[in-house]
């Protein structure tokens, strides 16, 4: 059976449940994160993870040795800076909400992105029906991340119990291949639109970010910042577009 | 305007989306957690947290100093253990699924619950319904936590973009009104069932808890150790029953 999924008996019947388990990244035998995740693409997961922390920039220096028994991925190679420098656990005031927010828990710093492709609205709302999500059809229970050209094709995509975990995965597939970064790309998830999404995307240098779901504040004061063009509650032909509506046309 | 929203311009059109902040929980000024959560109620929300990690027991002891400029709440206080502890990052092998995992990201060690309450199937289903979500009707974008009687009366909820957060102030609700352990009381999430909720049910001593999305291997594995009703797809008078179904009558 496919890693992804598990069977359980369930009101006297077999049914298929989404598989979560820990994966702890570490880096030179120290443990750098735990997250609770979908297993596959476990190699995926820990390279867009550091890439999205600012850790790697490609993932040929970096040698990676997964130990399934112990659920653990080991990082071995040059990082770009000491992992335990995050920014996210430092300690420093910062407003209340907007700017200071935003500088307190970006994880990298970034410059707006460029201009990146113009699409049509409809095409934009149209993402989520494109998106492949075979183990959600199975479960009910993963989130997705597409990864499409301009013209809505959809490229690649991936799946997780975690969000966040399911666009790691797509870029770390991304940067694998050398496909880093998004310039030209549309992402697409399954779900709701939180900071962390939006600052993944932004990393990967996505224009475009859309969502089923319906986005967060400070997702939307970083998408402003960083000139990335974000929607959400794309269903049924509709779309509603807060930030970057420059890059749609009608 | 209440802080848990925030109005945007979307579209040529004002829009309420869920606010997003940082919180960071400090204990004798050094950062704990950062918590990407919705503002409102964070004195529950750092207690819920603390219980649930196992540091505290009662609200009473612990001091709690709100620095809102700076999205920060330090605890002061005995705590039960140091928090440098947690289990969750240590490294130790686990098998590949089932009880080793639980082993290894369990925060906090528990004997399975008492019976707890016979209820109605079709009360079970009914929870969701019940669920006051007024920020959730505003933005479409925040996650539910409500506590029941077992009459499916509901005593409180709490919203938030982050589900674990929205536990959390739901049971640091409680802590404070001394209305802990939940033995006697039933849970009902808005979204899906992860590992993490069902942890938190299960330190909270709720012997129910019910979703409106789907639950994760992990999450079953749980309920079934800590012997918790755990039911999933609560929608429109049905509902999937994975755990701890003898705590049901039809």
């Amino acid at each position: 059976m496919d890693p992804m999924f598990r069977e359980v008996e369930r009101d006297g019947e077999l049914d298929a449940v989404a598989v979560e388990e820990p994966l702890e990244i570490r880096v030179d035998g120290e443990p750098l994160s735990v997250t609770m995740r979908t297993p596959g693409h476990d190699e995926e997961l820990a390279l867009g993870f550091l890439y999205g922390e600012g850790l790697i920039a490609a993932a040929r220096p970096v040698g990676l040795t997964a130990d399934f028994a112990a659920n653990a991925i080991e990082v071995a190679g040059p990082l770009l800076r000491d992992p335990g420098q995050r920014r996210f656990y430092t300690t420093s005031s910062c407003g209340v909400c907007g700017k200071g927010a935003l500088e307190e828990v970006a994880a990298v710093a970034g410059a707006p992105l460029g201009p990146g492709p113009r699409i049509a609205r409809e095409l934009l709302a149209s993402l989520p029906d494109r998106l492949a999500q075979p183990a959600f059809e199975r479960t009910g229970g993963l989130h997705a991340t597409g990864v499409f050209n301009a013209a809505g094709e959809l490229l690649w995509s991936r799946e997780d119990v975690g969000r966040h975990n399911a666009m790691d995965k797509a870029i770390g597939r991304a940067l694998i291949d050398g496909a880093l970064p998004f310039s030209e790309r549309l992402l697409c998830v399954s779900g709701r639109l939180s900071f962390e999404l939006v600052q993944k995307a932004a990393v990967a240098g996505a224009p475009i970010l859309v969502g089923v779901g319906a986005p967060s504040s400070l997702a939307i004061d970083l998408a402003c910042d960083r000139n990335i063009t974000l929607a959400g509650f794309a269903r049924r032909g509709r779309v509603n577009v807060y930030t970057g509506a420059d890059r749609l046309v009608d």
